[in-house]
């Protein structure tokens, strides 16, 4: 399980460094693509397609950006399957982690 | 009542036009602020802080633009107490309903 799984304190300030860049880089992109739809907007229609891309990337950044120990290992592999986290960023963790990890992104 | 003021075809035209104005200008103030936000969002944070801007806005104009003859005179008050519309905006609407609209404005 899980909840099993052992962090130290090495390993703590590994994944809370790699989930911090995973979340600064996804929310980059965020801010980028906001950008793009605010320079171009024109119509109060557009507006509320802004508000609305928002209101879903908020729901899904909130939903995914998880830090409980008990859920990193399958936060980690989600971000490593949208491209908001390489292998170099996890280097540090244990193999045990590193394994389950690829384990769960080979699965899906 | 207002429910008991009647509304020629040439007023329905006027307010129509009016309404419509108003609701562009919000929105091109909405807009701007957007716009200027954007421009100086750098971390995760300011992206939520336009999305809470937004969302309030949002909520605000919902409620505020309501297009019933039954609510117009008093949705036009409150359009002109926020400077969304002016005076000459109602231009060609009877002296019932600029009579009505005035006193409200001067009652609050």
């Amino acid at each position: 399980m899980m909840n099993d799984i052992k962090w130290s304190k090495a390993e703590k300030e590994v994944a809370r460094r790699a989930f911090d860049s995973a979340y600064e880089r996804e929310c980059g992109a965020i801010r980028a693509k906001l950008q793009e739809m605010t320079a171009s907007a024109s119509q109060p229609a557009d507006i509320w397609e802004i508000h609305d891309y928002l209101s879903d990337r908020r729901r899904a950044v909130d939903g995914k950006y998880d830090y409980r120990y008990s859920v990193l290992i399958m936060v980690f592999s989600r971000l490593i399957e949208e491209g908001w986290l390489t292998e170099p960023d996890l280097l540090g963790l244990g193999a045990d982690k590193i394994e389950k990890i690829g384990q769960i992104v080979s699965w899906r």
